[in-house]
C-alpha cells in the first residue's frame, strides 16, 4: 500500500479521519479475506433452479415438435418451439429469431466479423475496406462489448448515459454527422453496470434518427430482458418494431441468451433482426455451421413451455438475488452515505458505485490487497480508462449474502481510506 | 427426362441396351421412391449408441475434476479431462488442444475469419489485406471446405488425389512458388469422399516442403480419426509432431469433433496447434466467448473415460455401418461391373463412384426424378464443377440397409441409362 505522507496543511480532523481509516484498513487487511465481486456470475443456488434441464431429455424422447431428431445435423435457424418462447420475451417475431449456440457474446462478435468481411444490407462496402469504423459506446458500459471493438480495431466513441439511456442529443448529432459511425452498443434494459433502462423516447429517437452511414446498426444486447429485481418489471419498447415504424427496418441487431436464466455458459443464445438482415446472416452462417446444438435447445423448450414459465422462473432468481443486493445497499448506506453514491437498479446484475473523483483505482487496489476482488476501475469505459476515475462496478450475485456483506464492509473501508488520503492531499 | 433421339449410326446392340435401360428407368420412376444418399449423417441406430449421454449428468454431479461448476461461465480452453481423452485420438498434446463448441466446421470457418482480420504468427499482414488468397484443394474433396473458401473470396486451386493423399509433386511445386497460397485443406484419414488416407511420405512431405508464404497453414480436418470400417485401423502420422520435426512448428491447424461419434450437431469440436498458434487463437477467442458449453463437455468426459472407450464405442458404429457399405458394394458389383468404378474405403462415411465421363450430372438428375436424392454432381469439386463430370459421392450411413440396397439398385439403373444414352450419342 502506498503511504503518502500527510501534508502539513491538513486540518486536525482530517488527520484523525486518515488515521482512523488507515487503522480500519490494516485491520481489514489482517483479516485475510478471499472474496470476489468482479463478474455477473449466477450463484450455485441460481444454477440449481435449472437442474431439471440435466435430465429432462430421456432416450426415445429427442424429437422436436415437427419430428426432427434433435441428435442429428441440421436446422440452421434453431428449434421452432424454443424460438416461439423467447420471441415474445425478446420482442422479436419468432420467424425473425435465430436460436444459436451457447453465448450471445459469440453472436455479437460474429456479426461484427461478418460485417467486416461481407457487405451488410445497405452498406457500400465491407467494413474491412473502410478507412475507419467507429462505434458509439454509452458509458459506463459492458467491458466485453469494448473488447470486441478493440479486437477489430474499431474506434470507440463514448456517449454519456442519462438514467434513461444514452444522451440522445449527443447521439443524434454524432450519428447524423459522421459516416464512420457504423454501430452503437445498447443494453436497453437494466444496463450493465448502471441498471438503467431506455425510455420510450430514447428508443423512438434511436429508431428514427438520421444516420450518415447507410449501414448504421444498433447492437441491441437485451441481456437482461427478464432479469427483474422488483415486482414491477420495466418495459422497454420493441426496437425492431420501432425501427420498422420509423422507416429504418434494418437498423437493429437484437441479441439475448438464457445464460443468466438457466446455465451460464450452457444455455442458448438468440439473434433477431429484419428479414433482410436475417437473410444476410443466414447466408453467412450456412458456411459457418450446419446447425446449433438442438438437444440443448430441446431441453430448454421442454423446461420452458411458454414465456410465462420463464417469467415465473425469473421470480425464483429474484428471490435469491434480492437479499444480496439488499446487503450491498445496507452496508453502503451505513458506511458511505455522504462519501459515495450508488445505483439501486430494478433489474440486472450490478450496482454502480461512484466514489470521490480520482479514487476508484485506489479503492480497487486497496481491496485487492485486502483479498477482495473488484472489477478493475475503468473497465466500464472504452480503453479501460474512466476519465473521472470514480466508477466501480459491484457484482453481488455469486457470493453468499454473508460474503456480500463482509466484502462490502471491506469495500467501504477501502473507499474511506482512499477518500481520506485524497482529502489529505 | 431428356430423350435424345438415337443417331442412325447406332449399332443394333446399343439400341437394344438403350431401350432396355429406358424401360428399366421407367419402371424405377413409376416406383415412387423417396430415398436419400446425400449427406454423411449418422442413422438413428448410431445416435442411439450415445443416448446414455442424455442423462449421464445428475443434479449435484456437475463439477469437473478440478472442482469447476460446469454450469457456470468460464474455461476458454475447455474441460481438461475431455481434452485428455481426445488428445490421444487426435494426436495433439492435451495442453495444446482446445475443446470448443458443437461443430469443427465453425472452428475452421472462424480460423479463416481470424486470419483474415488478425496477423497470423509468421504472417506479414492480415489476409484481408492481401490482394489474393489461395487455398490448395485436393479433389474430390469436402464441399463445406470449399464453401468456406467461397464465403471469404479465397481462390481454390484443385490438386489431384493419388490414393495416398494429394499428389505431392504438384503440391510442393505450387506451395514453393506461389506466396498467395496460404492454406490447404486436408482430410488425412478416410478422406471425404475418396476414403483414402495420407501415407507417411505424404505427411512428411507436407510438413517439410518449403512454402513461399511464411504464414502457410495446413487445415488438417481429422474428421474421421477413429471412424474405421475394418478391423485394422489405418494409422496416419501425427501432423503437429511432423511439422515440428521438420522445422515448421506453426504449419498445422488440427480439427476434429465427436459429431459422428456421439450426437451429430450436439457433440464437441476440437482445435489443436502449436503453442504460438494456440496463443494467437486464445487471444482472439477471448473476445468471442467466455467459454464453451462445459456441461456438454462433462457429459462426454463421463461417457468416455479414456481413448480406449472411444475406440470400443466406434466398433459399435462400425457394426451398424458395415452392412450398409456391404449393400452398396453388393449392388455395384452385380449391376455396374465394367461400367463404373468405386472405392472400398477402410473408414469414413462415403463411397466415391466413378461413372463414365460426362454422365455424373445426368445420373444425379435421373435419380432425383426417380425419388433418389444424391449429392449434386460436382459438389466435391471447387465451384461445384467436376471437369470430367464423372464423380458421385454415395453416403449410405443414414438409410436402413434395405433402403440402401433399393436406392443403389435405382442408382445402377440411372447409371446404365446415362451410359447407354451417352454411348448412343
Amino acid at each position: 500500500m502506498s503511504q503518502p505522507s500527510t501534508s502539513p496543511s491538513v486540518r486536525p480532523e482530517q488527520a484523525a479521519d486518515l488515521a482512523a481509516a488507515r487503522a480500519a484498513y490494516e485491520e481489514l487487511r489482517a483479516g485475510g479475506l478471499k472474496l470476489d465481486l468482479t463478474r455477473g456470475k449466477p450463484s450455485s443456488e441460481q444454477l440449481d433452479l435449472s437442474d431439471a434441464l440435466l435430465t429432462i431429455l430421456q432416450p426415445g424422447d429427442v424429437k422436436a415438435a415437427d419430428g426432427t431428431d434433435c441428435r442429428n445435423y441440421g436446422g440452421l435457424q434453431g428449434l421452432p418451439e424454443l424460438r416461439a418462447v423467447f420471441a415474445e420475451l425478446l420482442q422479436v417475431p419468432a420467424e425473425q429469431l435465430f436460436a444459436c449456440g451457447n453465448a450471445s457474446l459469440t453472436v455479437m462478435h460474429d456479426m461484427v466479423a461478418h460485417a467486416m468481411l461481407s457487405v451488410l444490407p445497405g452498406a457500400e462496402r465491407r467494413w474491412a475496406d473502410e478507412a475507419e469504423i467507429r462505434f458509439l459506446c454509452p458509458v459506463p458500459g459492458y467491458d466485453r462489448h469494448f473488447t470486441i471493438c478493440d479486437r477489430f480495431g474499431i474506434t470507440m466513441v463514448p456517449v454519456p448515459l442519462t438514467g434513461e439511456g444514452p444522451d440522445m442529443d449527443v447521439v443524434e448529432e454524432l450519428v447524423a454527422a459522421d459516416p464512420r459511425i457504423k454501430g452503437m452498443w445498447c443494453v436497453p434494459k437494466y444496463s450493465n453496470p448502471t441498471g438503467e433502462s431506455y425510455s420510450d423516447e430514447t428508443v423512438r429517437r434511436l429508431a428514427a434518427m438520421p444516420a450518415a452511414a447507410p449501414d448504421f446498426r444498433l447492437f441491441w444486447d437485451n441481456a437482461y430482458a427478464v432479469h427483474h429485481l422488483t415486482a414491477e418489471p420495466t418495459e422497454v419498447l420493441p426496437i425492431l418494431a420501432a425501427c420498422a415504424d420509423a422507416g429504418h427496418p434494418d437498423r437493429a441487431f437484437v441479441f439475448g441468451s438464457t445464460s443468466k436464466i438457466t446455465a451460464a455458459g450452457a444455455g442458448v443464445a438468440f439473434f433477431g433482426s429484419s428479414p433482410a438482415n436475417m437473410a444476410w446472416y443466414a447466408g453467412l452462417a450456412a458456411a459457418q455451421t450446419i446447425g446449433p446444438d438442438k438437444l440443448n435447445q430441446l431441453r430448454h423448450a421442454r423446461f420452458f413451455q411458454d414465456a410465462a414459465a420463464v417469467e415465473t422462473h425469473m421470480e425464483r432468481h429474484r428471490a435469491l438475488l434480492e437479499p444480496r443486493f439488499a446487503a450491498v445497499y445496507e452496508v453502503l448506506e451505513r458506511e458511505l452515505g455522504g462519501i459515495a453514491t450508488w445505483t439501486r437498479p430494478s433489474g440486472g446484475y450490478f450496482v454502480s458505485l461512484q466514489v470521490p473523483e480520482g479514487c476508484a483505482s485506489e479503492v480497487v487496489r486497496l481491496a485487492k490487497e485486502a483479498g477482495i476482488a473488484l472489477t478493475p476501475a475503468g473497465a466500464a469505459f472504452p480503453g479501460g480508462r474512466d476519465p473521472r476515475d470514480s466508477q466501480i462496478r459491484l457484482a453481488p450475485s455469486f457470493p453468499t449474502v454473508d460474503e456480500v456483506r463482509t466484502a462490502m464492509q471491506g469495500v467501504a473501508v477501502c473507499v474511506r481510506l482512499a477518500a481520506a488520503e485524497r482529502a489529505a492531499g
